[in-house]
């Protein structure tokens, strides 16, 4: 194997695969990059067995071939060359790397030993807006739970509902739901956040479609040059459409940043609480007002001008309040409720496609 | 205690203040900051026993008095609030802060409580430019050891020789080296390197000077409207003088920014072998070639051009490497040393007040 290519678009394609290799697995070549040279291409693979990526450059392939390298220093030597082209040529399962003045010799392992990576069945295909999915995923995905005692709650929720797709994702503590519009597809596709994470990091703002291919144990995302497949979580998705209020008895219109900025405030006297604070519609005073009390250091009320329709309060964890409001890109916020039991409701006028839910504390 | 203060003034003052006090320390009046209203002025102390900081700041007294709080949250508070005036008040061991629509009760401690700062007994004083003093800090502290174990290395060494005044730090891998200037004070000064941690934080680079006071026990640092107080170290400072070479057999002289890159890049291969490099001067093709080997991994040659005096050949630590050609500041850099064995020493025309030495490693 023999070929030429630009430091910035091996690094790139590097930095993009080598994050899902991990040189701590038992399986060492799992900390390894998989490089393939095809006609004109250089094809990089890197896996943990439950993600795969596959990012392609354009390459001078003098001698066809393949090899893999350990991932983290390749990426870290790649990423220290000057700008220009590198030439890499394989000596039995060594790579030399030079660029000008730098010289390497890598010792790699035979590509044979590279797990395959998982074909799709075409089961079901279908593509939506690169940049609406990017934006979706860093509204939603952080939502999602860590905890893997309920595996249906790790994922990502793709489901079209009335003609609509939907991405959604929940920790049963607060849930956050963004609608990507009309569609003539059937989906349901539930999809492990970390994969979503990695596949947010694979997308750019431009104005390519991201093409998803499926069936029933795994799906693949092609955005561009780069591949992401991963396994599909099995498991019922909770029905949280029924428990999303329509109609709201308590609102109040806010500038964003000040809700931000009382909400920080107050969440610094909230450490012993868990985060508990109360927030209070005051229709009168037409002010939103945030109450927190810490027993042993001291207590904190901050007020925000709004618009309110009702007075009313309600008890919130602080943390799940800032990861909602900081999730929106508007100017302004409208936080919704009805009894102190039901779900808390942010949403925006100028942000309409997404909705975020928080549930009460018991005051 | 009744007072106004810009939130500008306060957020600096506890910023620069705070960081000393730790609320995990078993005298719980350890974490809080002695807030003193005097004429005009709230004077803001914290302390770890060890170390301590003084802060004043212009503010509109309504009624003297002292009270202290919690540091870590009274910072975050104050930071959090938006600029412009804020209201304090004390209320037996409360305070009471608000500002526009903030408003917080944080309890506090009686200021009897809180350690006595230590009074410096003039015995010796004088004054060093605060912008000198902050380079020379910066280039030198990284240097000094974390090891208790040689308390004397645990130190920043202040020094007179010759009539010129020497800042210095050696962990005895490698040392720092930065002279002052003439002066006509005979100084001898080993300070703790966390305190002159905290020190270089103090300092702007304005035009003032940093007035120095000690006795045998402690020294009173001030700059400004910030004092610190710090134990001296007891102990001989190493002869380190006597062992920096005057001639070098082998030099070279590259640009520093190259010398920066090919290090990194070869450290990279040198993570198995504790960091070890080979550094060989080439005359014929005046080049600088550094050479590190990763048994398992690979190996890396980079090279760079340099105007070289003689060949040969040094083996080192490639961080202390890395670290010593971060701290000067100037375009170029030299590279000289004698026999294997000997300190290699970095310095350069461009910064000539300043030398770092990096002792080799056998190779």
């Amino acid at each position: 194997m023999k070929l030429q290519v630009t430091q910035e678009n091996f690094h790139k394609a590097l930095s993009l695969t080598s994050r899902v290799a991990n040189s701590k697995n038992t399986l060492p070549i799992l900390g390894n990059v998989l490089l393939e040279c095809l006609d004109g291409v250089l094809k990089i693979t890197a896996t943990n067995l439950d993600i795969g990526i596959v990012c392609r450059v354009n390459a001078k392939i003098l001698s066809p071939g393949s090899i893999t390298m350990p991932a983290r220093l390749t990426q870290d030597f790649i990423a220290s060359l000057p700008s220009g082209t590198i030439n890499l040529e394989t000596d039995d399962n060594k790579i030399k790397i030079s660029s000008g003045s730098y010289s390497s010799t890598i010792n790699g392992i035979i590509a044979d030993e590279f797990p395959v990576m998982p074909q799709v069945q075409a089961k079901s295909a279908w593509k939506i807006s690169e940049k609406d999915c990017k934006k979706a995923l860093s509204q939603v995905a952080f939502a999602a739970s860590n905890d893997d005692s309920r595996p249906v709650l790790t994922g990502v929720n793709f489901q079209t509902h009335e003609g609509s797709l939907y991405v959604a994702a929940t920790d049963s503590y607060r849930l956050a739901e963004k609608s990507l519009g009309k569609t003539s597809d059937e989906i349901a596709l539930l999809v492990p956040v970390a994969a979503m994470q990695d596949l947010l990091k694979l997308l750019g703002d431009g104005s390519g479609d991201v093409e998803v291919l499926c069936d029933d144990q795994q799906v693949l995302f092609t955005a561009g040059d780069a591949q992401l497949v991963t396994r599909l979580i099995d498991g019922k998705y909770p029905d949280y459409k029924r428990l999303l209020p329509s109609q709201f008895e308590h609102t109040a219109t806010l500038s964003r940043a000040e809700a931000l900025n009382i909400t920080k405030v107050s969440s610094l006297f909230a450490r012993e609480s868990a985060g508990s604070v109360v927030i209070d519609f005051d229709k009168d005073s037409q002010k939103v007002v945030i109450h927190s009390v810490a027993s042993q250091l001291g207590e904190n009320t901050s007020s925000s001008d709004a618009v309110v329709s009702e007075s009313g309060s309600i008890t919130l964890n602080s943390r799940y309040l800032l990861e909602g409001l900081s999730a929106f890109g508007s100017d302004e916020i409208t936080i919704g409720f009805n009894g102190k039991t039901d779900p808390c409701v942010l949403m925006s006028a100028d942000d309409a496609t997404y909705l975020h839910v928080v549930m009460p504390l018991r005051s």
